[in-house]
């Protein structure tokens, strides 16, 4: 069903190791990194070379594995022991993106849930961080085709906004937002992708833009501030973003901006979807203002490549995100359909029948 | 009546010729350039040596007196004939900023209206420069005073946000909206100046916070899209910015980025303020689509310092103002006092009186 030519994968099993695509050193350089312990893939998700929520879950699974793989007894209590301490470790990277937090409780539920040995739990533990890494990406493939559903009927040729990168480099592969992106392209009725550049860390200028000219997807990149005005001189149909915890009434977590943009949006009556999959709901959370929200490094704003663009004595604030509230949200894009944001109990129905 | 501290002065005639504050290498660097030419000055205003509306006005002013001494002739009509492609030469430096035009006007203006020789009217000429230098500092104090008395009651320590650079490097000395922030420190009520870093070319992070920090005024830098974010946490008590070119109606164009901060500073019901001298309002223009909005080049988007930060291939979109229409503009405060923005017509009355 899905043609897309993306050959981009940010988390890759090979080699009874793991290959993260160093998103940090993109656009300039493609390299990957190995990672065989867990200690390292705590790290690779703390400094960023891997990112995007689904992407940060299908790594931690895997780290759960390399963590249990280094756990050196054959004591099934003991071995549960440990890896909860493992999990612990994991959970500590990043607090925003609730897939982190999922992955790992899939992990652990399946360890305690694996009879036979702890060799027996190992590999499953393996086998469960595949299929983590295999269903992420299928749920791309549906996000990107249910974002078909909701494009306007005109113009024929779209012209979407996105933030920040939730590309094929966020998830297993493919993408969310810009999944909808890909599909909409694939089924050629995309006029154009205009990327905002995504401060402090510039995920859309790196990330966004190098998957777009990858795939000969026609890119515009503009300064976040750049967004209003582009909508108010009709530059733009629809708004796609992607999510790092989305609240069970709809209030979503993303990379900072992402309120900004949703506000501007409604002034100008531009549709504004969020898509990601149902791993990225956290139904224990009623709304968005329970979802943590991480202060990174002031570094990050100060320091671009090896220029200082302040003088010493400013003071920095730095929230890596924001919550756009359920009512700025036309509607979320998730594998299981299209819901209403107020709606997606619903979508849990329908995932679990 | 005014205290300042200020001591920055972008535009200084000094041995007959003008420093200009190298505004390009600051935070940096503060370091000078001495322009002894008009086709230098309109080479430093297009390459934004000196920058901001009013401090280009000044800027202009002298660069018209550059241009008349270089002119090798004594007969009136012909002197005439050449100071107006001096005019025309500086005219075609930046396309936004009313304050350019205005003060080549008035230069022009002057010189027509002179009687006596041609070294009388270059003397004239360079006289009126150095009052239009003068009028734009004393306007600022004035402007930074009537700031005071629109200031909410409550907190007694307010903070301020402000975009881009409305500071003493913007004008003659003091700033606009700087100039606001100056007297409301002076006067005890500054809690905090949040500055925006201001994309692409990083004015409120180069310029805004090294005249905060200079002052020992506290202040935070954060990228443009965090600012709706900062709202919604309560950090923010009133927004003030310059302008480059106010419609009569009250529509105002200054840099990308400010209407997104008005629409989002109405979404959050803060008072957002437009600073700026008389001399921007271009009564000329009945509404804000009718100013010409400069676009730059891509490389103000896709170089900082010797990064490259975004893959070749993409395209890039890099207009350097936007309009917020008067409807956004809590009011305008002017030398001559605050002015709903629909009422700007009346400032004319008070200003000729």
């Amino acid at each position: 069903m899905n043609s897309s030519t993306n050959q981009v994968y940010p988390v890759i099993w090979h080699n009874n190791s793991v290959s993260l695509i160093d998103q940090t050193r993109l656009p300039n350089e493609y390299a990957f990194v190995e990672i065989h312990r867990c200690s390292d893939m705590a790290q690779a998700i703390k400094t960023m070379i891997v990112r995007g929520a689904p992407a940060i879950g299908v790594a931690a699974a895997y780290g759960m594995y390399l963590g249990a793989r280094e756990i050196e007894t054959s004591d099934r209590n003991q071995f549960l022991n440990q890896l909860d301490k493992v999990a612990q470790l994991l959970r500590t990277t990043r607090p925003t993106a609730v897939n982190l937090f999922w992955a790992i409780s899939r992990m652990l539920k399946t360890a305690y849930e694996t009879f036979g040995t702890v060799e027996d739990i190992k590999q499953t533990l393996l086998n469960t961080a595949r299929s983590i890494n295999a269903e992420d990406l299928q749920t791309c493939y549906a996000i990107g085709d249910n974002g078909l559903k909701v494009l306007p009927q005109t113009p024929e040729k779209l012209t979407i906004l996105t933030h920040c990168n939730a590309g094929a480099l966020a998830t297993a592969g493919y993408g969310t937002a810009l999944g909808v992106v890909r599909s909409v392209f694939r089924e050629g009725r995309l006029a154009r992708v205009f990327a905002d550049e995504t401060r402090p860390r510039l995920q859309g200028a790196k990330l966004t833009a190098w998957e777009c000219v990858q795939e000969g997807i026609p890119v515009t990149l503009i300064t976040d501030s750049m967004a209003a005005h582009c909508m108010k001189e009709g530059l733009i149909d629809i708004v796609v973003v992607g999510a790092d915890r989305i609240a069970a009434n709809g209030d979503t977590a993303n990379k900072i901006g992402t309120y900004s943009l949703a506000l501007v949006a409604k002034a100008h009556n531009i549709p504004f979807y969020v898509a990601a999959p149902l791993s990225t709901v956290d139904f224990s959370l009623s709304h968005g203002n329970e979802i943590p929200i991480e202060e990174r490094n002031p570094e990050e704003i100060y320091q671009i490549g090896d220029t200082i663009i302040t003088p010493t004595g400013a003071e920095f604030y730095n929230p890596a995100f924001d919550v756009t509230p359920a009512q700025l949200i036309t509607g979320i894009i998730t594998e299981n359909g299209v819901f209403a944001p107020g709606e997606l109990t619903k979508s849990r129905i329908k995932q679990f029948a």
